[in-house]
């Protein structure tokens, strides 16, 4: 099941950067959820390009057409399906990839599985192009969840060397998530964001790219979802999550920096809240022994600098065995980060609405 | 699929720290491999307590026994069936974490879970007790990936506020990897590693615990394993490793550090190194879009400090809605990363094979 | 996982008999396989309408676009995503079957389901017309099989009370095959196919249905595919078989034929045959314990007569809650024998090819 | 997942007929039922030899060890294992078996698929044995489902040449299903149990065996359970009933009956009955469209006779590529139906429990 995720849910993605089209199939579906389409075509512009300096400018419309599903806008318990014409097909000059892998790309990788007959045009189905049927997906499950009161929201707290602020979970309410979606570059406060954005825009002046990490929040996932061991609720999301280009790191609560602290630093007390339990912190990210504590989810995912860079690289030739030097060329994002942020909202929302379905442990 | 982990090996977990036994079944081993008993009983005994301060002692005899899937000790196609019995099954006086749940335990999710039906006793199916079972089936899948020749190690690289060395990917070789599992303290230097356990045992005597990082390289791993998108092999590698309680962030070479960097940083380029491809850098840690490279694997895993600590904390009783103060008691590991090094080695022996045995996109 | 089969092939089907599309996606397929459109043209016009009086009449092109997973026609080892758009998606009066459930069809059972939610036109997601992309699947699937020496072809050996003659399986082989494929009429004997015909055209002239059985070999399958218990080769193919509309009983070898013998009948002796392991009959199928034995795998299945009849027939309003009288109207296949031939040629290669490439057991 | 069934409830059989134990592992249970553990052992009794001329005699205990799962005798939603020692695991002749393989069994298969390292004493893991820990899962599904008014009863309906009573399912109450389960021979009336069992008797006094078809009804199932296409009740239950070693069809309602009819014949009309929504006959055995219709199920299974006979056979030598004559020897059942008719409610039980935790298409 590689381009298949999930238990209840299943969302299968399909497509290469230069198919005919790109798509997704989401079986599992609660029937009769009706969908809103604006909605979604807001949420799908949020991984547009074109919105500034810092973002590539190929041409894609990204409307999703509804195949299957759907009987109005209404699902009816069929598996829904949703795909998306890539207007941008016409043959690049892409065949010199074939021999000569990008560096950081997964052309040599695709090469060394498929044995050479991979799909290289444009990165082929390794193609970030592929997060826009992911975002169809995750936008749907997005509008499910908020009936069920969950809301998702992920921002930016770093881009190369600038750091931003990061959100104290305990505040985190509706408003300010609705806030976030809204916001021109997607930081908690405007002037770090004006700092990422200098220096996204710094590297591209160079030719060069960086990266980032991306902060996500879920406010009113209920206790008791997610299951131990292997389908935590840690699990489902990295699962997901790794599935988007370029990350290479996913951590919750206090992740990596817990390998730094003491028990007694780390360890969140229990308190009663409004007749409520919660925890006075959340260092643990909302998350327990894979089960959800209640709190908040809270998790961070690194993404690692665009490998298209506007530099004379070193790589091999396939077929000659021999080092040679490749120039890319072409026109690409300088930074990745801001376009994976409606990326890793999709994610979560899959993960965390798939995890819903799948309650168990409760009587019949 | 709660505590069953993957595609064509299938890893199914069960038990609970105070249950009969505990134990593992792995479906889809190759028939005809012979078990090297010693070995396995080595590997397990590097996460047996009672091996200096930093370690537990209860006593666990952690001897498996084979119940099927073997003929002596070779393989026969069935589903390999090994169990563990809990020697120290007495009633402890668990029963008042049933009312009142220990802060950053999995007591109080796994409570909302199972509307109070769990088993508290240990922390249940929740305790790392079970990764001896995971244990099981790592080591087996070891002895099998060194037959193709594929080396796994892992070790710790951070305790607390001390860091140690980690390895220069390029310089991994199996006689470094052999050293390392013979090490006294697992890290990659003895002078580092003196002073993570001297962290430890600070800690220790304040009754208090320490997180750490625990890094994992893996040679050896052909070119082309591991599925795109989400059956990558980031994705596969974290479904396991979340699997081991504590482990809250996983990242795949440079991993979070590459958002602080340039492209030009960042990316690895090809060379070609006596008649094969490589990378002059390893800063992808062996995965490309999910696909292997043929560089060495490399990850972290950040654990967090032992949530059972020796001082009163606060927490709240369920029956009375109000808030209490707790004392846990007991003797707890003051540090769980290094009885989780050889976790982190079974959960990436798993992960490898499994991946190894999906092999796809071959030509029938 | 409702509309996906397979473990390493993941077949994947979606539509409903009116929404603007139908389709599957195929993931897994081995990469650089080179489909034939020609012969899959000839294959998915084997369950075409408008052949003789026992089809049905409504127009459908059936021509799959491929909008992934291929580059040229080649397979590059993305997942293949084929669309049909469906032509004659015009409001039929379809909205009294919402009320009024049509006898031994689906509608009662999906609106029980998705609580009156679910598709109602033309049966929705579970129309006989979702087999297009079961056939789209299964017939690059055969292309697939016959690469590796193994033919399937699927015949009919009764319609209502008319039996025809069925293979004697020792002596089937890929000229026996090849003619059945191209036959009027699917079955063994022009005779006895003609009186096929004429039950057909007889429940026809009457308004009325009738069933049949479709018999399936598969030749050149070799020994030892398939898992025991849960995975065997008779489970994989009953999964896809009752997922053709109207199959209601599946049996291998001599199915429920062997209830009545004795074991010194039923058994099959084996025998050296040209330095082969054979047996010298087939009373088995070709499966024992779920696993192939090199002999050619034979199944029947059983299909309903077509629930759709030009009679008046008793339901109820499921609003008014009472009974009313129904005459469904329209034209309908009056026997669903003839065009399911090709659908369990197609499910069987899906199984079969599914279960080779999950070959198991072997030294790594 | 060869020896792993189910989508929500996950049930792992493991264990060969010689190894030290079999058990089971059962994902997904509800957490906080208690188990009747005399019922479960009255239910496993149903399975064992002893009871008559037709049943054979190696003295198994059968009683489970529960291991893990349970606190007392309540589920607490982690796995639950159970395991049977196998007392009568001394070494028997099974060595020639190896090299001659037994006509109509698993042997030959086996060696074939895993290279001659399956497990040949007493047939390995493809034995009949396997069925205990089916239905120890079984035998829980069952008291589950009990307890959301559903019961399962099946009994014997052929033995070889003669036929017994099918009940009519429109009269099955609880009262008859009851009954079923405490009579001496699984027959629904006494006269017709009394030839069957003199029929295996008969075949048994020739050192010969006999097959039988198996019936099975459950009522109170609520209509909307099962999904479409590939998840329907149909390939569900045919999913599991496969694994019962022996059983080559399987067939739903009227079944193979309903190719012989026409659709005026076998469409079952709509009524209305005490304000629920009926059908007046039941030929579809309460599966439309692979979605229960709230009609009691009703399917048969064909079990073919035991291959084990006394009486010499013909057979091949693996190791000199020749022919010889092979005589099995020891005890075995005449006919297995007996002992599989309990298989049967166990297998159903596990299907039916599995897709009503998979209820799908409700609104969250």
């Amino acid at each position: 099941m590689s381009y298949i995720f999930g238990t209840k849910l299943k969302v299968s993605i399909f497509g290469q950067s230069h198919s005919a089209a790109i798509g997704v199939t989401v079986d599992g579906l609660p029937a009769g959820f009706a969908i809103e389409p604006d909605e979604l075509r807001a949420f799908m512009g949020r991984r547009m390009p074109g919105r500034g300096a810092h973002m590539t400018r190929r041409r894609e419309s990204d409307e999703p057409e509804f195949i299957s599903g759907l009987v109005g806008n209404v699902t009816c318990g069929a598996p829904l399906t949703a795909i998306i014409r890539n207007e941008d097909a016409r043959p690049h000059d892409y065949d010199r990839f074939r021999d000569v892998p990008r560096p950081s790309h997964a052309d040599y990788a695709a090469y060394a599985k498929f044995m050479g007959a991979n799909d290289i045009r444009g990165g082929g189905a390794s193609s970030g192009r592929l997060t826009a049927p992911l975002c169809v997906a995750g936008g749907i499950c997005l509008q499910l969840l908020r009936g069920e009161g969950i809301r998702v929201a992920a921002y930016i707290v770093r881009i190369g060397q600038v750091t931003g602020l990061s959100v104290d979970p305990a505040d985190v309410g509706g408003d300010d998530l609705r806030y976030l979606s809204g916001a021109d570059f997607p930081a908690l406060d405007a002037e770090s964001g004006a700092r990422m954005l200098a220096a996204i825009e710094d590297a591209a002046s160079r030719g060069d790219s960086v990266g980032g990490v991306i902060e996500c929040v879920a406010t009113g996932v209920p206790a008791g979802i997610g299951d131990p061991m292997f389908d935590g609720m840690e699990n489902r999301l990295a699962s997901v999550l790794f599935g988007i280009p370029a990350v290479k790191g996913v951590e919750f609560g206090n992740g990596f920096g817990a390998a730094c602290l003491r028990g007694s630093e780390n360890n969140d007390a229990f308190a009663m809240h409004g007749g409520a339990v919660r925890t006075r912190t959340n260092n643990h990210g909302g998350i327990l022994g894979g089960i959800t504590s209640g709190m908040p989810l809270i998790f961070r995912v690194a993404v690692k600098p665009t490998p298209s860079i506007d530099m004379e690289q070193d790589s091999v030739s396939l077929t000659r065995r021999e080092g040679v030097r490749l120039r890319i060329g072409g026109r690409h994002d300088p930074c990745i980060a801001p376009r994976a942020v409606p990326c890793v909202e999709a994610a979560a929302a899959i993960a965390i609405l798939d995890a819903l379905l799948c309650r168990r442990g409760e009587v019949l």
